[in-house]
């Protein structure tokens, strides 16, 4: 720890050369940053604050909390369908660690650059550590309509999706951040590539960004999995004033793929209650509905639309699996890969108490 | 304590009727708030992050904290002549205390509503105590250029003023936050009437919002003093490239006025060696040119807009009081009352060590 003061510490880590970028019209180091808002468009706003022990681990890299702090909050502009622009990033530190600093600044501008997304501002104070960023994006206003993907727009007969990927290291989806945390905690123990790549979902998720522009005036509705794909529909459903009938193996698919070729050299290392049933297809189940964490999309569009939306995954890269569709009826219906319905305690389900 | 769930706090402290704002698209309740920008005006956003202990004392009540947390980001807005429209708050908190939580609801929206500045999103979560706003405010653009107040446009000859106001409790100036902080640790002792004019300045900031807009046109440069008036004062001869000559009991005068009324009945009550020389000239001096947290603006004002300027601060109703003026050569020159240039190390003393 050295003594550095707060202006010293901006302009070391969170100073960059000028970019001239057209929308920023004053960056860091003013009392505000100036933005020049696209003509037409309106301006997705969000912030989130995270917190170590709730929202990320003391284990994780800096390099990967900078991804992330930035990751959770751009993956809010994907879920409205937001491009974004520009962000604050407020910071309260125990201490003036510069490898820490140095860390959290590499993995926070090259999530920053790869999405065209400019530090504008925030401050800086010493105090517990708390990472707050306020991100800001813009969607296109046509015929005076706003593009923005909204909670509310899901309506019945429309099918419901869930986000994911394929890449050289496996198949992301829900559920893959939680696998992590339970790997974490000792409730489960995996082979060390595997845990890996897991951990990786949870300490460094992707935003899908692209994925949110794409289905901008295709998806009905949206939102992003922070808390349990479960939980996040649910508030789709409210705003919409709707239900929903869901093929929850649908979404623990990609887990159960992994899984079933890794299985052989998964060992259980817990409380014996825990082994029970790991790695079932009811374990993968709810960690893919319940999970959180992962940042995946959820989002509905009507039935007409199934090709455009598999066209704009392709087109971002991501992958689109339609999980069930919307009711008209409230409430939640789980069925089994039989078609059977789930019992409704099962939706409810929540903290793996 | 009770259980509440995030959802639940926001909905019950921080969720507000429809109030069908034309700017604001859309506010809480979805992934992000969506703004609709005025056209032809830049959007001005700045972030400060309240860490208990630093910014406010652990005795503060919460509806004064709930004011001071807005007061202090709307007083950037100030700082650079914007009107304020929106801001996102984030809040880190041990507990849900349900009173404390009212409270805060109470002191932000009551500044808020008088600003006209909508919340629109952010965050809850349960952390040690962290409060973090961003505002959005707005600035014209006219003929293509923002008419923000920035820290750089201070020229040679241009006349440095802080602000403060007459009110029927007396008058404000820089240097009474820091009175009230001095009392607070038992370093002053202070008539009560007294104390608690000076405890709300410290507690309960008015931010210049009216005067920051008033300044458009007329000010070459603007700050927030948040940090003290020479340090503040002294980003701004950074950013210029300037330098600058103060008459520094001019910036303490009002503090001189209420204390000659006052000092017969105030005691010094703590360690001998800091009575010496308490209410001094030099003393009040210090608390105005170093004291900061009061969150007036200091700014500059070419010579031939001074009535101008006096328009302004009366529109606004605030005070305008000259200090002193921008040079070419850099550095700041402080005089005493007598015009004799005071020690040079005097305008680096900052911290009361």
């Amino acid at each position: 720890m050295k003594t550095m003061g707060e202006f010293d510490l901006i302009a070391r880590y969170f100073k960059r050369p000028e970019r001239h970028a057209q929308r920023v019209a004053l960056g860091i180091g003013d009392d505000c940053a100036l933005l020049a808002p696209t003509p037409g468009t309106q301006l997705a706003i969000s912030s989130d604050m995270l917190v170590e022990g709730r929202h990320f681990l003391s284990t994780v890299s800096p390099v990967r909390l900078g991804h992330k702090a930035l990751a959770v909050n751009l993956s809010d502009l994907a879920a409205c369908g937001a491009k974004p622009v520009a962000f604050t990033l407020a910071l309260a530190l125990p201490s003036v660690d510069e490898a820490w600093l140095a860390g959290f600044a590499q993995g926070l501008f090259a999530l920053a650059d790869a999405q065209g997304c400019e530090l504008i501002g925030g401050d800086t104070t010493r105090g517990p550590l708390n990472i707050c960023i306020t991100v800001l994006g813009e969607v296109p206003v046509v015929n005076g309509k706003g593009q923005a993907l909204l909670r509310s727009g899901a309506r019945p007969g429309d099918d419901v999706y869930v986000s994911g990927a394929h890449t050289a290291h496996g198949t992301e989806g829900v559920g893959d951040a939680r696998l992590a945390l339970e790997a974490f905690r000792g409730n489960i123990s995996l082979p060390q590539a595997h845990f890996e790549r897991l951990r990786l979902r949870m300490e460094a998720p992707t935003p899908r960004v692209a994925l949110g522009q794409a289905l901008r005036g295709i998806a009905s509705a949206a939102i992003d999995v922070s808390d349990g794909l479960l939980g996040d529909l649910g508030h789709v459903l409210k705003a919409s004033g709707a239900g929903a009938t869901l093929h929850g193996h649908a979404a623990s698919a990609h887990l159960h793929e992994s899984f079933t070729n890794a299985t052989n050299s998964i060992a259980a290392n817990a409380q014996p209650e825990r082994i029970t049933g790991l790695f079932s297809p009811k374990y993968l189940l709810q960690m893919a509905l319940a999970g959180g964490d992962d940042y995946e999309l959820a989002f509905t569009a009507p039935a007409s639309l199934r090709s455009a939306v598999q066209a704009a995954a392709a087109q971002a890269g991501c992958t689109a699996t339609c999980i069930g569709q919307i009711d008209a009826e409230p409430g939640l219906r789980l069925l089994d890969a039989q078609g059977q319905l789930l019992k409704p305690d099962f939706t409810s389900f929540d903290h793996f108490a």
